[in-house]
């Protein structure tokens, strides 16, 4: 009889290195085109330093395109989290009925700290590839989009629950408020960046608060 | 006698001749870049589409990063001009005393024609190289943040004209209304491109108009 047992193992042993191995390269390519953009990444590089094989690249992924997906879902998991953390989620009350002022302070000491952290040379992965890749090809622009809107629906969500307690002037709709904000936002980052400064990031907070208190 | 004029015309005809081509590598290189990104952007191309030879490159620009100054500088120029047709300068009081609202109007409406123009497919070559080289390139990232603040100063010009007419309501400052614009209108170019949709870019000027005005 064969050890089927031992050849299940090792079989799933295999595969769980295969999918620590593509975690690596995905953290490596995030560091990456954070830093240097999309274009600018060579795959040899992530895979050098990784200590992945030259060539093994496709034992990965499917190809560069595969590759940027999975950054960019890689990417939006981390950072929906961010945004439950900070508005929480309907399943959280604790974190989701708190004033909205506080939910966006948290959120900009968040990103604060996290540009800061790498010295403001890492940006925002959406608005990397969007520059990037935004205008020709079809693949990343619907995926970026769909990212953009999931952010949209968590934060009109938030004003929604903001709205309800009477946090917010009437007559504006959240997802048209949620909408502004992000592009905003992005264009806060990039300056931010190019600054190397968090003044556009809490300038970014304060003129929203603004606009849905006045 | 050796003919001199005609040496001395000759010369400048080579000039100018250098001088043409140059330009014209800047339009394409200009083109080139807002679509795919700066390193997406192979100069060899570039040169192919102007129909200059290959491995010349170096008689028209010292290094590709001096030919990406000059691209930023060939944009600055063109954006600068449509700020002073839509905001007007001190030197032009017919436009510059026109009511803010209006100002605002023409340059979104520059701007989306700009765009549409193009399929959406082309954005802001700031936007574009501060997503890329923002973070790790010093020569572009400061002369980024120049052109940013130039931007800048127009606007906040244009603002406190509309300040001194009474147009916005007391206590703003108007270099930080002017920076938070330039921010928000980065996001938004990006968010349009995305979206292939002008929508973003009326979504950052109305947003701007209801804060100096609420």
């Amino acid at each position: 009889m064969p050890d089927n047992r031992r050849i299940t193992r090792s079989h799933a042993e295999r595969r769980d290195d295969k999918l620590a191995t593509r975690e690596r390269l995905v953290r490596a390519g995030l560091e990456a085109v954070l830093e240097a953009g999309w274009a600018a990444t060579g795959v040899d590089k992530v895979l050098r330093s990784v200590g992945v094989p030259k060539g093994s690249f496709y034992y990965y992924f499917a190809s560069k395109d595969e590759f940027g997906y999975a950054l960019l879902e890689s990417y939006q998991g981390f950072f929906l989290k961010r945004l439950e953390r900070c508005f929480g989620t309907a399943a959280d009350p604790g974190a989701a009925e708190r004033p909205l002022s506080r939910q966006m302070a948290d959120f900009l000491a968040e990103s604060v700290d996290g540009m800061r952290r790498f010295e403001w040379r890492r940006g925002c992965l959406v608005g990397a590839l969007g520059q990037e890749l935004g205008g020709l090809h079809e693949g990343f622009r619907q995926r970026l989009e769909t990212s953009l809107q999931a952010w949209e629906h968590v934060l009109a969500d938030t004003i929604r629950r903001a709205q309800a307690r009477g946090e917010i002037r009437p007559g504006l709709l959240a997802e048209r408020l949620a909408r502004g904000f992000w592009a905003a936002w992005e264009g806060a980052v990039l300056r931010a960046r190019l600054a190397r400064s968090p003044e556009p990031l809490a300038r970014a907070v304060e003129d929203f608060t603004h606009l849905i208190h006045s």
